[in-house]
């Protein structure tokens, strides 16, 4: 790794580029640009280490900043929402913080222009959550490039409250368990869902599967049986693209 | 809610306990009991607010201190291997903060000695994860009481390191499929995994359904298939408590 010191003096215009972009979007200089250039390294461009049963890219580092970034939104809509369960809450951080929701994010912050991956693999990726995955990856850098007051920070204030609106987040609720029926019907397919129930009494989790004729086609949980089958059609409806 | 100005004045025997507990436990006077006594306070106990619609009690700080667990354990793993990649990093973790070993964890502290719940229904009780969610909710009352700097210290220095041998957590990996499958074959019941996969080229996600008798019984996730029917298994073994 280069250290801080090397990036400093570092006149590749690449680096400069990346530092200009880097400020930015987190509205500081970055101390440590190494950091910065692995979260936006595409596993398809992923570099060889000491260690060879490891490769360098982006993914350890999406590892620490999905934790980042759950942890400050469990933060930030526990004091927003004093008097709701934690079930709303668990379900409102996943709207917020899923796979597609990062998506939009990381594109409205121009991530998807910083991101390096291997252009002949472009089709396989298309479709992938490459971008909320750099952006993720992104927050680990930041925190340990900042520390957590600075992230936190960044997260609440370049995130949570910009880029959405919550009374929009809690009342958006699409009915994707018709959609995938519809589908099912139009399809001539079979469609059933099934249900396991798990955990204890007073804090029980549901995992529904869906079945198209037959095969387990997708997987949905949460806190209520219809939560569950929810959360699976719309796993499913993302599979088929159907919306 | 007590103000802190209260608690200090307080001279009720039971607040002077929980104090002397906390302190006992995080090494510091808590600055305000009420955030404890909550984090203590079983759903079977839960109290009402001034809103209709909620009950108070520690499933909100669970839902805290669950993610600043995940978080700085993840941080904690990210920097102790750095040559491995985000799947074992996900793995290492999800064993360390399963509710398995938060139980154990909690009752090693004392904190099912502290956690208040009704009595009556204890047999429905007797065999949930009450102490290890109370264990998390004490987690969500530090960071608010502690602020982020001294829940990192405790978790790191009272948690991680000493009560986990990360050489053993590491290596310990009991064949729970090869438990579940025996047991099917003793009851002479029919029993079958469904794998489904989910997620981009990079990051796939498998989720394992074990089916008894054609009923599904349970669901478990992991980075590979193995995994994802290993977690499904144990779950499994968990519900016929086999072990």
């Amino acid at each position: 790794m280069l250290s801080p010191i090397l990036d400093f003096f570092s006149s590749d215009p690449k680096d400069k580029k990346l530092k200009n972009a880097i400020e930015h979007i987190i509205g500081e200089n970055p101390s440590n640009l190494t950091l910065y250039r692995l979260a936006f390294m595409h596993a398809s461009v992923s570099k060889e280490t000491v260690s060879k049963s490891y490769r360098e890219s982006n993914e350890r580092l999406e590892f620490l900043g999905d934790s980042v970034l759950g942890m400050i939104t469990a933060e930030y809509l526990f004091k927003k929402f004093p008097f709701k369960d934690e079930g709303f809450l668990t379900e409102i951080r996943s709207r917020m913080v899923s796979r597609e929701s990062l998506n939009v994010v990381a594109r409205k912050m121009g991530i998807d222009k910083l991101v390096e991956y291997d252009g002949n693999r472009k089709t396989v990726l298309t479709r992938t959550s490459m971008y909320g995955d750099a952006f993720e990856a992104l927050i680990g850098a930041i925190y340990l490039d900042k520390g957590f007051r600075f992230t936190r920070s960044f997260i609440i204030k370049k995130i949570l409250t910009q880029h959405f609106d919550i009374e929009t987040v809690v009342s958006n609720n699409p009915n994707f368990k018709s959609l995938i029926i519809e589908w099912a019907q139009r399809e001539g397919k079979a469609i059933r869902f099934d249900i396991v129930e798990e955990g204890s009494k007073h804090n029980k989790e549901f995992t529904a599967t869906i079945f198209v004729a037959e095969e387990a086609f997708s997987v949905g949980q949460g806190y209520s049986k219809k939560k569950a089958e929810q959360t699976a059609a719309m796993k499913a409806c993302e599979k088929l693209e159907i919306s």
